[in-house]
């Protein structure tokens, strides 16, 4: 088979589809929403047979445990995706919402509409959760789905969609709602990237090569989600206790994702209270420490961090540490190593704490709590499709409203331009 | 001297600027850009005189009389960039406007505040003018601008580039705010597309040559701008004087333009009594039609049109005219053909026009009125940067607000994630 050709077809029953799903109610999306939820249930045989076979070439190929944990189902992670479709039901439908509507000059009457963004593709790797939970995202937004999961989980997302696209169709939705690029080959991706003409908007789900990967290829649109090289700044006002508990919750409660903390920026005035506390707790939890030269004076088993400690993003039991003179420092050392998603103050100096806000770039930026709260349903969006950890369109969790756009609707009455 | 290297370092000098411009107050803003404006106006004939040598390498180089007239800069051009640079400086500053604040369950306090997107790309033609309105557009937003203008208006662009820079950072802006390329070799652009690094954002101004290469082979994110196939359709309820008013502005009022008519759709009900009378005045323009089968028995001097046709914006005195069985007709000719600028009907009919608003996919949807209101000024946000045809981030007039981004802050008391 042609893999251009095939990906162009897909994208051409996509395109086609749109046009029917943008107008489609939204209690017929619930609906085919929840029987996806049914489906899944009523299948979960099929899907753990499939899965099954996804475990055993991943245990051939030699994956790692990791690896094999992030592809394996079981009755509660179906389960999950279940409850995950019915809780995308549940949410508020942001279709037809006219956030503005003003009158011009001309007596012109301009509201702007939210639409479905029309097509959008999804990139992602070995997690076969990700098939449904970005289906449905995508579906209660309105929009038609083009779907390409990674080699490993072929079996298991095969299967899952198979069960939700007939449960979709049978309860009202367009047959072609969810596209599936069912091609392995490398290829179908690259193609993906290039169908300008019926992918509005292209989201990489999955690890930093992945996502570099669609950042430099495609020439559709893309929202950069992901990664997160956060930091925490512990102000000399600081409440000590308050921050120590910040940093194990935001280092330790689930190290490998994106919102967790990677370095602590520490005022030198109460580094030598604060770390030594901090660094016994720490080594309860696993963590291992890469310090500054004066953080090795104060807890002196720590190992010296690099200039590249400060650049990586561990996603592991691993702090980096560094005592800093003042917010100024801290700050400087943000703007050059972050990654603009997430950046926290623990403070009580209220003017540092607005400076912080102000001067920190990123895409969600604390006073006196976690990073781990960047995330759609801490946000309070219900669910979330990713981060964006770019400017433009959508900034920090995006939930329902982010996979939509707008359109101008213009009243008039009879109006020419003079 | 090397062009990537080159164009490195104008990438990193703007960064760097950026954060300190991300900080800096309305009033400082403002105040630059009035005193650009005087500038402009003071050293008039300096620009003048760097325009003469433009327009005579333009006239050794056999550029067209239309090109020559996008080139040329005149006392009364001059005092329209000055104007243009006043009149943003009126504007109001969406920097630091917090456009939606909420406590989630865990009582964080968390805000929507806009921020500038940081540093802004623009690669444009030969119109000078350009230079001026996007570096004032950018900067009121809280962006360091890189410009990159063609390479007829190079000695124009350097010498208002000059003016103004000097201008902007004798009062107050960061002396690196405005950043110009100053390098013709068409290399220098294709680094831009490449500065992910240190551009958050491009967006191309000029053809759609220009346009789709832009879009075709950067890796920054682009916001797509310009290209309008637009339609009017006349539905069988619309009030034929109106309609016939309505036409004639899209068309003729200023047919070179992204917002103008290029095809019209007319109900076969009223094809009969409205498109002779609408020939007649559109003679009286000049403009060249060319219509379907059933149009040439009715107004028979008319050019056959081919499918071709229904697919070009001509950007000229010349229209399409196509009549359509049905609204569905009319709707599928333009998910056909259209290019999702500026679509248009002229109806009495209430159901019709609430299904043309809501089944046309387009940045903006008119119910009787003429497609030319596709404009910032027109749509009431001062100025503009441009008409977003794609649908990430901004859809139709670009203002300031949509040269800004948001992040999200948060206010919290010690929270930490469960």
């Amino acid at each position: 088979m042609d893999i251009r050709q095939y990906v162009i077809e897909k994208g051409k029953l996509a395109k086609k589809a749109s046009r029917e799903m943008a107008t489609i109610g939204t209690d017929v999306k619930n609906k085919a929403l929840e029987a996806m939820a049914q489906a899944l249930i009523k299948n979960k045989d099929t899907i753990l047979a499939a899965n099954s076979k996804d475990i055993e070439n991943g245990k051939e190929k030699g994956l790692s445990e990791y690896m094999l944990d992030r592809l394996l189902l079981n009755e509660n992670r179906i389960n999950d995706m279940a409850d995950g479709l019915k809780n995308v039901a549940s949410l508020k439908d942001p279709i037809g919402q006219v956030d503005k509507m003003w009158k011009t000059e001309d007596e012109l009457q301009i509201g702007q509409i939210r639409v479905p963004l029309g097509v959008i593709g999804i990139i992602y790797e070995s997690r076969p959760n990700v098939t449904v939970d970005a289906a449905a995202l995508c579906i209660k937004a309105g929009n038609v789905v083009i779907l390409r999961g990674g080699s490993e989980a072929i079996n298991s997302n095969t299967s899952l969609i198979n069960i939700i696209k007939e449960a979709a169709a049978e309860n009202g939705l367009p047959k072609e709602s969810i596209q599936f690029i069912d091609i392995t080959d490398r290829e179908a991706a690259t193609e993906m990237m290039k169908l300008n003409q019926y992918i509005d908007v292209l989201i990489p789900r999955g690890g930093a090569g992945l996502i570099q990967a669609v950042v430099k290829n495609s020439t559709v649109p893309v929202i950069e989600t992901g990664v997160g090289n956060c930091h925490i700044y512990i102000d000399d006002s600081a409440d000590l206790k308050m921050a120590e508990d910040i940093v194990i919750n935001a280092k330790t409660q689930r190290p490998a994702v994106c919102n967790a903390a990677e370095t602590i920026l520490v005022h030198k005035n109460i580094a030598k209270e604060f770390l030594p506390e901090l660094s016994k707790r720490l080594k309860g939890y696993g963590v291992e420490m890469r310090g500054c030269h004066i953080t090795k004076e104060i807890i002196s088993d720590v190992k010296p961090a690099s200039k590249e400690d400060w650049a990586t993003e561990y996603l592991d039991y691993i702090l980096a540490i560094k005592v800093v003179n003042s917010i100024d420092e801290a700050i400087d050392h943000i703007f050059e190593y972050g990654t603009k998603h997430s950046e926290a103050i623990i403070t009580n100096n209220y003017l540092n704490s607005q400076r912080f806000l102000k001067e920190i770039d990123a895409a969600a930026v604390y006073v006196n709590a976690s990073t781990r709260f960047t995330d759609g349903s801490q946000f309070g969006f219900g669910a979330e499709i990713g981060i964006s950890t770019q400017k433009l369109h959508a900034r920090g969790p995006m939930g329902l409203e982010e996979l939509t756009t707008i359109k101008n609707i213009i009243y008039g009455e009879g109006q020419i331009r003079q």
